[in-house]
């Protein structure tokens, strides 16, 4: 069957990006486009890189608008899904690229986002390690799902092996190199291209970052009790992509060996996480377009640390392509369905 | 059927972008992938964001290896193709990425690039006009292809129409910002990332370009007489596209109306050259990854000029898109298997 | 003596960068910095880069806040300089980095910017050709200057000596690969980082651009009588600098060498715009910073024309150089006090 | 007195970044510059921004060449000083951009690099805490200097007010974004701009980089008995700058002001080493062309860590800055002569 399919928030990065990928997705027809204040426009304005969908309208992003698909794909700034999923018929599968959905802990919740606490969803990192299995096996015949955030999951996959292979402590350290897109058409000056351009800038340091308690949440689900993250984005020149370096004190005794297989058995047989081989270091330029995670792996000796490397592109493995992933899984689709594993590289 | 294809050259950038195409291709399945002195290794290694093809290790370019498939992609050197095509069987669908079958003209060929003259091949710009039809005519059913100048394509068919339709003198001035991925893997100061970040670096100024022949020879089949083409190439910083301003005097009398009629006319239908709306231009982000062409067409009526501004990513539509998409051409197949109109933006 | 200064708009990119020349000129004291809404605000909030001011707090632009200072820059939108100027006393030394005081032409001023028309002031461009001598002339002793466009100072630098010495049709196309930062601290999704880093994105096409009638201007004080010149401005990834391709018919019967020593003879003896050796083109990153404009010329004997391409930083020898060296010039300092011909490459 | 100065390896990144600075004091004469494979070129073919000293040659780099200066400036591969300063008169002052006379333990220089060990020479960071004073008291009157590593000296001078206060442990994690120049002219793929731009591209991980060993033995200058440092460079699309992330457990019953304090303390008065104001961040473009390094610092109380972040421009204050203003030093000339603390922004 061809599931009908409605973009909300489409005049955005996060709502192009899942234009960009339904475009090759033989089983949803994209019938909807909405927006809030472009609402009229057509969508080749907005998004003139969409060319497949240049025929489509901008309409307002109501309930009613929404209702009537089979797929409902949100793009909204946080805080805007809960209203609107309570007005949608409950077996609407409703994939949400914010983050009203993500947090189980309603404290860190009101730390981190504050505003009216929504329930938690199925978190849209099928490979991610937790209880044992992984959080696909949530997300077969979800219908509600809850996309992650782009710095979160990348985090989380790089480290989450170290952790539930018990070879780590849980002090983790964080910092990551992104380009702007994951900040969305967010008109300040910090985003100007004036200001990116030639230029390193660090952002949400010290604590503050709202990634960190999806982070702790993760962490938590692959096994860890009470992880510390000390997580510093880092604003370089790339329009994508997100280059985290992860790290963590080696448990005593611990092999450089068994670092390896635990990294290589968690990940074994995902297409979209994928392990280098020793030695080899993951790209953002490799993953650009992609739906793929590359992570590599070493142990540094003399400092006595797990290094994790992982490249992710923010707005597909980061976002739109979880989304896509995550609703061919809910729906019983092949996984890797409008979704590639080879990037647009150089 | 399934077509064996075999790609030489694959550890650059050119043979990389034609397997990031196949493995999308149903109908082509890449058995064999060469270098020349990157033989033996693994292709993962020179090309890491290619996933799906990770199992594949470099052979030797010689004509034994490559003979023995349907479909042969040769992304070499200048000067190599000759004599590895002599030794393939005729019927072998060869898509030469070079120079070498390009040029019409043994004098042009001998001033800008000298060596051994090559014939001519079937030119792989299918949306081409010539002589009251398109090159795509020519490519059907063709055995042997060479595709196009990541630059003279784009100049040729932003400029093409007017042309054409006789609205235009033969007086053209092109000034193109590239990205230095049309150079290939070149271990000279100038590609380096020190030199290319943070500014704009003109080169083969004054008429030299090797891609002026090419554009001559195009707008003579669009119906040319004796075209004079003043081509300036600007290096910038980003790894992919070309954004080309194309400008020629208005003849006497032709309105506004006429440019955008000859210009709709020339591409009404095609998939992967679009004509902008008038006011819009085209940026290079819209089509990166994609084997679109995008155009945006105007009158300066003060200066006397039409001024055609044309966006491509010079290693697909420039290159490899044009290669595949010319193959499906040849072979049959539907035009656009494995290519998208959609680009990776932002 | 010393004089004192004033700067107003240094919460911006030119004000900012009138600053930062500032900071290196024994002659000038900036006492007071101004800006709108960021009045009251640490100037090293809005300039971190300007730790030599880093105890400046900004005040309200007004003309009794800028009164009292022996010169006046102002770094304001169009449109805001004549109201403050009209109540500072008439011996104060004015420098306008905005456009209101550049054309003299009413006619060309509604047409390309609207609104009331201000009287022009000596343009700050001392190199141009003007009526057998240079505009440095007209600057001596002024205190009213009008700094130049950068786009438009560019591009006339760039081909004035051939308009002077009579060699070329006055049918211009130039075409410029230039930085944001032209555009200022401007809040619109074009200006994104997101948007502009890996992607050529052309605006103003097609004869709309305010720079031509600068332009047109500039080529008139230099001999033209009724000059066409089309113009293309294509934003490109660096934050800084320009690459303008300007490019003319050849008269009949001019050779190279008359190309060569008219260019020459142009520009002999200025520290500021030099021209570079035949067969060598100008790159932004070697002007980085720095108020020199580096120009290459030759001819394209097959395209019958005169290339010319010039590189300047925009915020340098395209506003706030200009305004500083016109500055130097009007008080009788040396001319290249406070500015530097060295570039910030690689 | 003018002191004579000569510049070997200027045809080089980091020669050419001494000459830019020394173009601007008044107290030096660059007489000679030499090369290896690029002697008897024009300098300016090879540094086309050098604009001031367009009219020099490039000379052998041989002892006798350099002889005869007052101060000789040496921008060599590592390996190539120890036989040329052997030759020249022991009163000259020689300062070394290279590795050479870094390192005090001879097995880290067997480790790290291999080859002959040389002695180590004054190093060149004058505001590093050491031994209850600072490096500046032994650069005075020196006459053998070795300029730093620029990542060494960045992470070193971010976190060492930490090491010197006792407040944090000695398990340093440092993280930094880094422009290629730092590689000099290296003529690799890895270091091409199509590699480079748009991606962020992580080198020398897992304890390997040669910047390890002289950390460490900054920090133990600084107070540390037996540091452990996790060192992951990151190469961003910019040409220069370093921006470090560099984090430390905090010590227990340590208090965020005392953070403030010790870092405020060590840094108190001085010109090229300034701290921000808490909950501010640097940023690379904010010390572009410039000698300062800007740091900024927090606690992260949830991670219980202290962040510490620093930007420099690499070749500036990391390379030729450094250079400069320790030979200023040990001159004693006023240390910041030819030196800028105001970046090139935007």
């Amino acid at each position: 069957m061809t599931y009908t399919v409605a973009v909300a928030g489409a005049s955005g990065y996060a709502g192009g990006e899942v234009l960009r990928l339904l475009a090759g997705h033989p089983d949803f027809e994209v019938t909807t486009v909405t927006a809030s204040s472009n609402a009229g426009k057509p969508l080749a304005l907005l998004q003139p890189h969409l060319r497949s969908y240049a025929h489509l309208i901008l309409q307002e992003t109501t309930p009613a608008v929404l209702a009537g698909h089979d797929v409902v794909f949100l793009a909204l700034p946080h805080g805007a899904s809960g209203a609107i999923t309570a007005q949608l018929p409950d077996d609407v599968l409703v994939v949400d690229c914010g983050a009203d959905h993500r947090l189980t802990d309603e404290a860190a919740w009101a730390k981190f986002y504050g505003g009216e606490f929504n329930e938690p969803w199925a978190y849209g990192v099928p490979e991610l390690p937790a209880a044992g299995g992984k959080l696909r096996d949530r997300l077969i015949g979800a219908t509600k799902i809850a996309a992650p955030g782009c710095n979160a999951s990348s985090v989380s996959l790089a480290i989450a092996p170290g952790i539930t292979a018990g070879l780590i402590d849980e002090d983790i350290v964080a910092v990551l190199a992104v380009g702007p897109s994951g900040a969305g058409k967010n008109l300040k000056v910090q985003y100007l291209g004036s200001e990116l351009l030639g230029s390193a800038n660090p952002y949400g340091v010290g604590g503050g970052h709202r990634h960190i308690p999806e982070i702790i949440q993760n962490l938590k689900l692959a096994g860890a009790t009470d992880p510390k993250v000390s997580f510093t984005p880092v604003l370089v020149p790339m329009a994508r992509g997100i280059l985290a370096t992860v790290t963590a004190p080696l448990k005593a005794g611990v092999t450089t060996q068994q670092v390896r297989d635990a990294w290589e058995g968690a990940y074994a047989g995902e297409a979209f996480v994928q392990l280098l081989p020793e030695g080899t270091w993951p790209r953002t330029a490799d993953v650009l377009g992609a739906n793929t995670a590359l992570i590599g792996v070493t142990v540094d000796e003399a400092a006595n640390r797990v290094v994790a490397l992982i490249a992710v592109d923010n707005l597909v493995k980061g976002t739109a392509g979880a989304a896509v992933q995550s609703a061919n899984i809910a729906l019983g689709l092949p996984e890797g369905t409008a979704l590639t594993t080879n990037g647009v590289a150089p």
